[in-house]
């Protein structure tokens, strides 16, 4: 399923993707998940789609073929692609396991075809094992919202008894809270949808704050050890930064728009932090798929067949999905 | 030494104190350097001045009294006293010795009068005993510019290994400069003043990148693991960020007047972040001195009788102290 230029719908499209790589590996799409950033690269946002653009990239599989040199995974075997297809392995950040920020990185929808797809290649590195007891039905959306809010815990070494607060409760919040609340935190929702607390709560929000309420917000002031913002909106950032204790982080994994302003007095004062990060390596992603299986996270996802993408697309745009939409393939 | 109102000269002054608090020492003061928030309270630039206003927070002093409770310390001993005066050693922040960050912290010259003076009194935490081999006639400005730049390298456990750039070779920096030679770091002097380069050199910097020049800033693109603003002005933040390595942190530690502006997609991408602290806690104070005098580190200064604090100040406020004044107590 390709769009032949900015904002067009998606058509069938077929490529020859030519002899597999050695390091590579071939899936067999079974589902995939929609990612607001999938969106974003077929209205061209960033300036960098190619077309005829290919979406996807949360695919779940099966492994049909493997280069010579692939490692770790074999053909038969249920694998998970997200965001990034393809890494070095050689360059400093690779050789420190920041395979995610890999000097050569490829990324799985950028200058190639993603998994709106009946096959996606990537390097072996990439392609996750999906370890039994996750349901492969719904667990597209980890391979990138998923880890997208997972990695940051892992990176900034957020403890079990700090207090947490994500903003924002869609495709990546409503992991978010399940991960933060297994993770042994005290975990905050903060939501401008008051039609959204009794679901975050259900998710694993102990307390729920309404970013409307000027009130609610004060009562927060100065009690966050980190606050994991998901939204791709430009926000009264002092607010949140007002929110942290002392030593706290505001951590940023939405691509906000306009720069994000930072008074100097309030970071100083408390020795506070702004921060953000992108997906997460490949260690990384295992270690959360293991982490779900043991305490039963898993997406909340609509299904669409993926013949149907773009209705399911229109129904992203629209705000409307809860949470995560994941494409059955039909293709 | 007190200014009657903002912005006037100092005059001599006398007042009573009152009884020792039982958990305070008292300070006859030798020297006391000279920073330059003692002239932004002056100014009354933070609107939090009180008058009359008695600056001086890098009080080097013997111990002449001790409060029933006091610990640490005893008359007769040689201390240094720095931005803060009291904690209260029993709220969150203090019990996990972040002491400088007390919910009542109680500083030096906010409220209370200074160091430009016969004597001045703190609580026992704060007056920081001087080790053997360390100058007491050029220690002062450790106990405040000493301290803010080198905490931060204890806070973000900064390392041997990195790379790292300090941005302004002023009287923080000059310090900064060579903690992190004996630290062990590849060291990196930002300055706009192409005539301290030999002398950034000679305090430890390896590199020296004039920040006039948009060839060198472009050469070390992406290399810096931390690195720490001196100055209290606004910068092309996006210069510095570009500048940090993945995972690299650009530190604050002057107060910038305008909102520090931070594009979301370099802090994503590269899982950079931004943040700042406040001066350090007495233990970190206390393992700076030790940190000094093991490695011959002194500040540059120029010293004034403080009899004559008026000219000290308007040298200061020329930009002419290199690196940091210190005024010998004549009053």
């Amino acid at each position: 399923m390709a769009a032949p230029r900015a904002q067009a719908k998606l058509e069938a499209f077929t490529y020859d993707p030519g002899s597999l790589g050695d390091e590579q590996v071939e899936i067999e799409v079974q589902y995939c998940g929609i990612c607001h950033s999938d969106l974003s690269m077929l209205n061209n946002e960033w300036q960098i789609t190619q077309f005829p653009f290919v979406p996807g990239h949360e695919a779940i599989g099966t492994v049909t073929a493997a280069g010579r040199s692939a490692k770790l995974v074999s053909p038969g075997q249920t694998v998970g692609l997200g965001w990034n297809a393809g890494s070095c392995m050689a360059c400093p950040p690779c050789l420190s396991g920041d395979h995610n920020m890999c000097r050569n990185l490829e990324q799985t929808i950028v200058g190639r075809h993603g998994a709106f797809a009946s096959r996606v290649r990537c390097h072996w590195s990439w392609a996750t094992p999906i370890p039994q007891g996750l349901d492969a039905a719904v667990a597209g959306p980890l391979l990138c919202g998923g880890i997208t809010v997972f990695n940051p815990l892992v990176q900034h070494n957020v403890r079990p008894t700090d207090r947490v607060g994500v903003i924002g409760i869609g495709g990546l919040g409503h992991l978010a809270l399940q991960f933060l609340n297994k993770w042994g935190c005290d975990v905050t929702a903060f939501t401008s949808s008051a039609g959204k607390a009794a679901e975050a709560r259900q998710m694993g929000a102990h307390h729920v704050v309404d970013t409307h309420s000027a009130e609610e917000l004060a009562k927060v002031a100065g009690s966050f050890n980190f606050i994991l913002s998901t939204v791709a909106a430009s926000l009264d950032w002092s607010q949140y930064l007002n929110a942290l204790a002392p030593k706290g982080h505001l951590h940023v994994v939405g691509v906000v728009p306009a720069p994000i302003a930072i008074g100097a007095f309030p970071l100083i004062a408390g020795q506070r932090s702004v921060g953000g990060s992108p997906s997460g390596a490949p260690g990384t992603v295992a270690t959360m798929l293991e982490f779900c299986a043991r305490h039963g996270i898993r997406p909340v996802t609509e299904e669409f067949p993926m013949s149907r993408a773009n209705e399911a697309m229109a129904h992203l745009e629209a705000g409307k999905a809860r949470y995560r939409i994941v494409l059955k393939n039909d293709l």
